[in-house]
């Protein structure tokens, strides 16, 4: 493997990355072939509509989004989840301040560099 | 992709299997790449040390659990996170009732086609 994150991850010790307009990010397990994050979004915030190459997973563990994937608008609350296949466009705009659980294969090495976007 | 997850998913309305002694899973986005889980644990219940190809990244959304990495065990309790190496054994004692968020790359098979291990 290129890239490996640690083995054991304190959530309380772990940097949190503020990304700007009610965005942060912290970064958790990841290899070559996955990464996983915790995004926090504070109401009215958004993930801009974008697409990657990657495979994309997540999971909303608290919160309400308005989730967009490829056009198609649903409200998603704790619990729910969603998937995007590689290349196809999502975004999502906070309607109640929470947390996305968000995985991506293979790695985002941009997310490593540290990029904002 | 010869296996895709739906795009959105109610955490409501999808299945909930009981893989029995305290566990329970419910399977969110997947394809070929990538599959997400919510596993729940029921207190002194146990992911028994076991290995497997796949990369796996892990977050504990609730609960306390003492996590065993290639025999190394560290306690994680909410917001914590874990990584796993292919090939690496690992296991889980719940100490604390509570869910960990799975996810594995590629894609768990097994875990599509209903195996209980």
């Amino acid at each position: 493997m290129k890239f490996e994150s640690k083995i054991f991850m304190s959530g309380k010790e772990m940097e949190i990355e503020d990304l700007g307009q009610g965005v942060k990010r912290q970064l958790l397990g990841y290899n070559d072939e996955i990464l996983m994050a915790k995004v926090w979004f504070e109401e009215g915030s958004e993930g801009y509509v974008h697409s990657h190459v990657h495979s994309q997973s997540s999971y909303v563990e608290s919160g309400k989004f308005d989730v967009n994937i490829a056009g198609e608008i649903k409200t998603l609350v704790a619990g729910d989840a969603f998937y995007i296949p590689p290349h196809v466009s999502h975004g999502a705009v906070c309607k109640k301040a929470g947390v996305l659980i968000d995985v991506f294969s293979p790695i985002r090495e941009d997310f490593l560099r540290g990029d904002k976007k």
